[in-house]
Parts: C-alpha cells; sequence; structure tokens
C-alpha cells in the first residue's frame, strides 16, 4: 500500500517531529511513503521511513533528481511544477496532510476530489461554500493515529 | 489578457446567472475567458462572454473535443485529468472562483501556488494550518467587482 | 478545425519559408493554428497565419507567458516541459511536420499513437522495427498540399 | 540508478524473452528498473528483475493502480494518458529500447530531446530530416550488452 504525506517544504521543529514520527509509522506498518521529493515536512517523512526500513517515493517537479532529499529510494523526476501534486495523490490510497501551504491544499484538493480520503494533523481547514465547516479532511490527534485511519480508510481503487 | 473563471459542472440557478454575468463582463473588458471547458458554471461563464463577443478557451480533461461546451471557441484537449486544473490556472493573469466543489478547491490552491490572484464569489473560505482565517481569497461582492478586481490585480507576469 | 505544425525552434531560411506558408493556407482555409508557441518553425507558422487574418494557439513548455512568439493569440503556459509536446498533438485535428529535431519526432509519434494523421514537410522519416521504411508519415510536397492533406484527413474525433 | 526499459503492450515472444533477460540483467547490476507498467516488454521485464531480487516501477497511463502487471513493486497511476511517456523517461538516466510501436518511439525521441541516451535492441530506425540515417539510438547486440552500454553511458544528471 502506498500512502502519501504531504506538508510544506519549511516547517517548524514539531511539525518535522510530527513529519518523522508519520513517516516511521507508515514504515512500520508496511506501507510505501509517498511524497514530493523535498524538504521539511517531506524530508522529515522520508527519514522516518527509513528509520523503520521503509521504502520511500519521491515525485520531484523539476527534472533534476539531486534534488531529492537523501532519504528518497525512488526518485520520479517529472518536470511539471506544482502540477506534480496531482501525481502525488493519485500514487495513493490515502493522503496524510501535516501543516503545510498552498501547494498542500492543492493536494487536499486534488484528493477529495479524487476521493481519496485525507487525514490532518495540524493542516488546513476548509469552509464549503454553502457554509459547511470542517469538510473532507478527517483529524487525527497524532501521527500513530493518524496512520491508522490512512490505513484503515485507503481506498482499494487507487493507490 | 487571460482570466480564469472556476467552478463546479454543476450549480444552482443564481450561482449560473453570476457566472453568466462573470463571463459577460470579461468579454466587455476585453479580456479572453479560461476554462475547463465543461458544464455548469464553465458553460455558463462562456455563454456569457459569446454574448458580448469574447474569445473562450476550454482546457478539458480527456482527449474528447466533443465534450467541451458549445461556446467554446479554442478546445484544448488534454488527457490529464484532473491535473488539467493546473493548465487553467497557469494560462491565467488571475482566477475568478465561484461557488465550487473539490475541483475549484485545487484550482483556487493552484493559482495561490503560483501568486496568480483569487477572486471569489461565493466560493470556498480558507483557514490557514496557523488558523488565520479567510486567507488567500480577495472577496467580491458582485460578477462586475469581481471582472474588475481581476482586471486590477493581475499578475503581469502569467497568463 | 484546429490543426498543430510543429518544428524546430530553429531553422534554415527555406524551412521558414515553407512554415510560413503553411501556416498562412491554414488560416486561409478557416483553420485555427496550434503549435509549441515559440521560436523557428512555430513563429514562422503563426506569422503566416496572422497575415491571413487566422487564430493561432501557442502551447508552452513554461510558465512565462512572455516566451511566446508575437504572433500567438492564445497563450497556453503549461509548465509542463516537453510533455506539452503531448498538449500540442492531442488538441489537434491533424499535425503537418516541418523539418525538426528530437522534440518534433515526439510530437510525430504521439499524434501517430493517438491515430491522429501527420502529415510531413521534409521532416523525419521513420523505419518500423519490423523493418518497413517511411512509416506513419503522410509526405505533402509543398505547403499548400500539406493544408488540403491535412483538412481532408483530420481526426473526427479530435482537436 | 534507474533505467527505462520501454517496448509494446503486445509482442512476439522472442522480444519477450528479450526484454526479460534485460530486466534480470539490470536488476542483477543493481540498477531500479523503471516502465510504462503494462504488458508485453513491460510486465516481461519487470519479470525478469524480480527473478534477481530487483526493484520495478510502473509508470501508468490511468488512474487504476490495478492495470500495473504483477510484477511492478512501485505504481505512479498518473491519469495522464500517452503524456506519462514523458515521465518514463525523465526519471531515468538511460533507456533501453526494445522493438515497440508509436509509444515506444515517443519515447526515444523525448528522451533524446533531454540527452538521455537510448540504447536499442531491435527497434526503431530515425532518418533525419537532414538525410543522415540510424541517427540517436545506440544499438546493442544482446541485452547483456544493451545493459552494460546503459549503465556505462547513463547520464549523470538524471534520473
Amino acid at each position: 500500500m502506498q500512502i502519501a504525506v504531504v506538508g510544506g517544504s519549511e516547517a517548524a521543529p514539531d511539525v518535522l517531529a510530527d513529519a518523522e514520527a508519520t513517516g516511521r509509522a507508515l514504515a512500520s506498518a508496511g506501507a510505501t511513503l509517498v511524497c514530493g521529493g523535498l524538504g521539511g515536512v517531506m524530508a522529515a517523512a522520508c527519514r522516518g521511513a527509513k528509520m523503520a526500513g521503509g521504502l520511500t517515493i519521491g515525485i520531484l517537479p523539476g527534472t533534476d533528481r539531486s534534488a531529492a532529499n537523501r532519504w528518497v529510494d525512488v526518485v520520479i523526476a517529472t518536470g511539471f511544477g506544482e502540477a506534480r501534486n496531482a501525481l502525488v495523490v493519485s500514487s495513493s490510497s490515502a493522503v496524510i496532510a501535516i501543516d503545510g501551504e498552498y501547494g498542500t491544499l492543492s493536494e487536499i484538493a486534488l484528493a477529495l476530489r479524487a476521493d481519496i480520503p485525507v487525514i490532518g494533523l495540524g493542516t488546513w481547514s476548509l469552509t464549503h461554500p454553502d457554509g459547511a465547516a470542517d469538510v473532507g479532511i478527517v483529524l487525527a490527534p497524532s501521527p500513530i493515529d493518524a496512520v491508522a485511519m490512512a490505513i484503515k480508510l485507503a481506498s482499494p481503487g487507487s493507490g
């Protein structure tokens, strides 16, 4: 099972700690980690996954494979810029969003559009045009819970 | 100047009326309309633009050009699925978001990620992970105002 | 009807003259010109189309719209690099290939893969793995003939 | 090092035997196999790689991961159709082309466009517009040689 961890390329220490714990828990559960391949939350999650002996996939925006963080095993160098976010999502059965900026928000939206479950750890909150608050994202209280929820909710038809 | 109108492929009558008025105002202002090429808000905006003699571009998710609504002049048939949302945004100097579902949310996020201004008409509301509410989207009180704001804020470097 | 003209971003004077004549003939026939939006054959074809009052579409590899040649009316700024070649092809009912390098070859191949007819003017020649020579590309003796053949062969289901 | 094997989704028995031998030799050399993830040459190459304990990556045209052949370890489900061919190439340091149809030809062209070496085993032969025959593709006499040549020529800056 392939599960994505999405978040910013820069983040505060507590966010990075959550990302690392998420990556470690994913690998411990036997899941392959998919991410955008760069720094910040992506690098921390990959580092965590490698601590637990997991496999990591980095789907880069550019074509230069050396841009991948050092904990990425498989590098997909797309040259697609931010449109690569669609690939991070479509290659995953569930998405764990940690903190993040607009790029992360696009991954959350693309996942929800494709009926791929999104689990949130201190990430964006969405209010629908009809006024409904907190739609789409399933909130997790901790990295361990986020991983358990991602595996439970994982879309059988994708990722 | 190319400006995008994004919104759902199904929408309520008042939303469709806003989309049509937006398309008409864009064409009256001399802007080319960019959209996802399908129905609902996209078709209504194109219809409005053609009423005012404008040029319309539809960037389709599939490869079948006959999926475009009848008011699309230029059809870009991508075959990229929802990743075509990135193209709608990157080909525009500003984005007007009207109502919408998760696909629209992805276009809002991709635009903000690329520093392309987003003007909202009854669309999503975003709360940042740091707790800041209503970030990113500039709210417009009417279609006419949305178009005026889009033209004023239009990113000179893109679209 | 949208028809693509593909060729190199640098070319000899006689090749550029052919490209210009092709663009002019396409516009005279009422077809919209699709191309990669840059210089060389692309610019010459667009210039020819504008001489005859046609509409031109440039699908750029980058996200900077100012990279488009001055005769492009509609700019699709993809940010997809050479993968934008797939879009040039999928948005066209026929492809006219003039001279060209490897990028042009990729457009020829992607068109043939999608059953979109390719008309050649002094372009690549392909020998199939089974040994069959000159497969796929329909040779045209002149720009005027190339345009007539493109319109006649144009795939009804695409572009 | 990631190296692509490209070829048709249907192929004759001797072609499939070459593909399997190529995959096996790549894995024995410690390279990760990248391919389009489907049947024919792709499946045979993956099967060979798994026989030798290698890692395999399948970059699918669609979004349904179950379309991957059973020997694919990492599935990238793109939803990009044939434009996914650009990803197969950009994620590889060298490309081995075996037999193939127009999709394979597009991968050859995209690789050469990006200065990624292409090694050929009974594949397309290209005649440049200037008349030069057999350009671009380095011919290999056997799968073992193809792998040795791919590793030797592998582009350090990519894949």
